[in-house]
């Protein structure tokens, strides 16, 4: 039986199954094998769409962050300098066959930032040192007690140090500053004491090794160093910074948004909504900051840091300002909730939080300055005692409340020439004190951030702004200014109060 | 001239220098001789003192966590049995000198839990592999290129994939999974087409590589799999519930703790303040979350895990339980604060604030045994919706609190038997206010905890909890329950909404 069907919109030819029920569409040949040929070219587009999504990706990153891309480079550059050692053949005479071990040495141990090198180097030489060491100890008390014992003294003891350095790297001393040196130790250990059993040349293999692994470390130092060298100390303290800068803005943001006066923002739409979750770098960044703290120990002087620069200052700041990003957390999620107080507190309000929340930004912002700087702010304690007397205005508004909300006067500034009176019921200020509580909190945090600060500016003597020209700057900045003293008055007293 | 000198309490030798301005004391030798001894024994005690603190630290570590003292174990297990290759002839000849790389396979594939050896092991196979193959190649275009251009062509080449493979390390798609491959493949392949310049036999070598790694690897894999196994899966699996449990004694803690009620405080001393503290390991747990999902893919079902179990599920629960932790953290911070509220208010509201944080952090407990008994539970709707009764209630107090601030009559069950007027100024009250306000926020992140442990639930097809057997769990709970009906037709709405 043949029959038309017209949901497919063309001719079709179907036959039926002998048992009546249903009925088979039959496709011409061609087309099942444009069908397949389809399929296929779907797949191929959709892999090659994929990888170039891949590069498209892997190239706004080497954009983004040119860093990463040089430090490609430069493994290339070091992978094809220690290769030199078997090109040239006077060097390969040298070093021998062993120059494997400088070309893995210099994969395994160049790493993105230098302390993180310098640390590799460091460990690998000392793990294969001591093991090395003790390593040749062992195999003469193996090689003393006869041939037959010989392999199961050296079993026993590949068995109990493996175990005792592969448990030493979970104790978070170790962990923190050796975990490397003790893998290497257990690799050459093993090496050392096994190969030992076949090689007799184990002064030589030694020496070998060491001169090899010499090579490589001081290939990837220099390499690491003297191009476009990426300081693990200088990443941390502009994470830090940074995260200052975040934090201020998305305090700032999230206040003057709650309170709908967005012609003061400066950035709109989806930048605007970047600004405000700044402050989400900031939670989940402790990890980051102890690893480059524990790297940046291993650094030397660079830059405008010395030597043992107060590394351990940085982790504080960085611990005090997520306790701020955890309280801005918690005021972003109550500005973007339903529940919305009365227009007319709001008003009344604005003025306060938003002073407060300017206040506050601006010492975060200062203090963003400070580090960027490295130099004591002059201004930085009359800033502190501004966002005091904000928190304390807020207060004060916070306690005149019960008589506004019944009568609202012209006085008050809640609705200008409207004299009646407005009662407005408790539970509709608690959005208000909430966000208020929130932000006076906040303030309390910052200025816990701003005594880290200046522990830190103390123990890494960062430089005195010069009187004179802070001066100047003042004087540039408020002409109008009539007391100048009584500023540095202020200044005196909270730096005394600090 | 000689005087005696009082300060030291006994007889002492002093001579003038002859300029006749200073004098110096004779110390007898045998005297110095005893500083420095004292001095050096000084110094051996510290350092003992300092090695029997770090075996302390080590042996409670291994106490508290014997799991890692027997990965240590386990390590040294593989170890010496990769070792057998070197002492028993018949496998020496068939590996040769190339065991080497079987051994160094287990040292550093060798990872704590099953998930990252698993990932270390497939890494290591497929870089080697590519690079193998790639670095096969490129030797066999640099041979027909003459022998002039052929080491140029190898370094070019080396440059190029090395630069290239490093960069690929910082694309996070790569970084999460292939981070070791990638570094597997720029080692292998500048060995193969470095060393290839002086072997000749570089398949050969190349087998060998691959044998060695293969016998390496399926040692680990089988060490870590059949000896006390740690799965990524299992451990992230109870960080997630231990996280759940420590926030609910928190959050318990902490309210009980601000109305001081000390008695039903279970733990006292540094017990209650470690209870109290423990939101603080959720607060920067993102990472070691991250970390354990990504490598719980790479394991196998076990236990009562499936192969696919839906691992990024937990990445949300975590999250969720995150944003409570910074909740927790802000509250904590204001229940220690010197601002209190006054003693009238507080005993008011400690009825509906105590309510409310029991009522959620029973919700977080429920959620913990949920997941450690991987079962849905009929009672967590109940309780969410109960926890949202307590909500409600602590709002109304707040909403009443304006008549009740003005006269306290024995109803309001502010001071029994007082009928006298008492004013509380609204300054007085934000404390409260605010603590309110963030208890309900918690609770409000919880529902979503509770969502996100839902949407786990029904993805890793967690079992239902046979209706009959909760029915008796019940009744036996609340014996004088009169409408059994009523509570499951909440269960029922609840389950509908979510």
């Amino acid at each position: 039986m043949v029959k038309e069907s017209k949901p497919t919109g063309g001719l079709e030819w179907r036959i039926n199954i002998p048992n009546g029920t249903t009925s088979k569409v039959l496709v011409p040949e061609s087309k099942s094998h444009f069908r397949v040929w389809n399929g296929l070219r779907g797949l191929i587009v959709g892999f090659m769409s994929r990888i170039w999504k891949f590069f498209e990706k892997a190239w706004s990153l080497a954009v983004r962050e040119p860093k990463k891309a040089i430090h490609g480079l430069k493994v290339g550059m070091a992978l094809s300098l220690v290769s030199l050692f078997y090109y040239m053949r006077p060097l390969y005479n040298g070093v021998g066959g062993n120059a494997m071990w400088a070309v893995m040495t210099v994969v395994v141990v160049f790493e993105y930032t230098v302390g993180a090198t310098l640390c590799k180097c460091v460990n690998r030489a000392i793990g294969t040192f001591l093991a090395g060491a003790l390593g040749l100890g062992v195999h003469w008390i193996a090689n003393q007690s006869g041939e037959k014992f010989e392999p199961i003294v050296l079993q026993i003891s590949v068995f109990l140090l493996a175990a005792a350095a592969t448990f030493s790297r979970f104790i978070p001393a170790i962990k923190a500053r050796f975990d490397y040196g003790a893998m290497i130790f257990i690799l050459t250990f093993s090496l050392v004491s096994v190969s030992g059993y076949r090689v007799d040349k184990l002064f030589e293999l030694a020496h070998h090794r060491l001169s090899t692994i010499a090579i490589g470390t001081s290939l990837c130092i220099l390499t690491g160093m003297l191009f476009c060298p990426v300081w693990a100390g200088n990443e941390l303290h502009y994470l830090i910074t940074n995260n200052m800068e975040k934090l201020a803005a998305s305090l700032d943001g999230c206040v003057v948004e709650y309170f709908g006066i967005h012609a003061n923002v400066n950035a709109k739409g989806e930048d605007s909504d970047k600004v405000l979750q700044g402050y989400k770098c900031v939670l989940n960044s402790k990890a980051t900051e102890e690893v480059m703290a524990n790297f940046a120990k291993w650094e030397p002087a660079h830059g405008r840091f010395y030597f043992r620069h107060p590394w351990n200052e940085y982790l504080k700041v960085g611990a005090f300002l997520r306790k701020c990003a955890y309280c801005i957390e918690t005021l972003n999620v109550s500005t973007n909730s339903d529940t919305e107080a009365p227009d007319i507190l709001k008003k009344h309000f604005s003025k306060f939080c938003i002073s407060l929340s300017s206040c506050s930004s601006d010492v975060l912002k200062e203090l963003a300055v400070i580090m960027h700087t490295m130099t004591k702010s002059t201004k930085i304690d009359l800033m502190v005692h501004e966002m005091n007397n904000a928190v304390q205005e807020l207060q004060c508004a916070l306690k005149s409340l019960p008589k506004e909300t019944i009568i609202g006067d012209s006085k008050s500034g809640i609705e200008e020439g409207n004299k009646s009176t407005t009662v407005v019921p408790l539970m509709e200020i608690v959005p208000i004190v909430y966000i208020s509580t929130l932000l006076i909190e906040i303030a309390a945090r910052i200025e816990k951030s701003v005594e880290a600060v200046n522990e830190l500016a103390i123990k890494a003597e960062f430089e005195q702004e010069s009187t004179k020209k802070s001066k100047k700057i003042q004087n540039q900045q408020n002409p109008n200014q009539p007391s100048q003293g009584n500023q540095e008055d202020l200044t005196m007293k909270t730096l005394q109060k600090v």
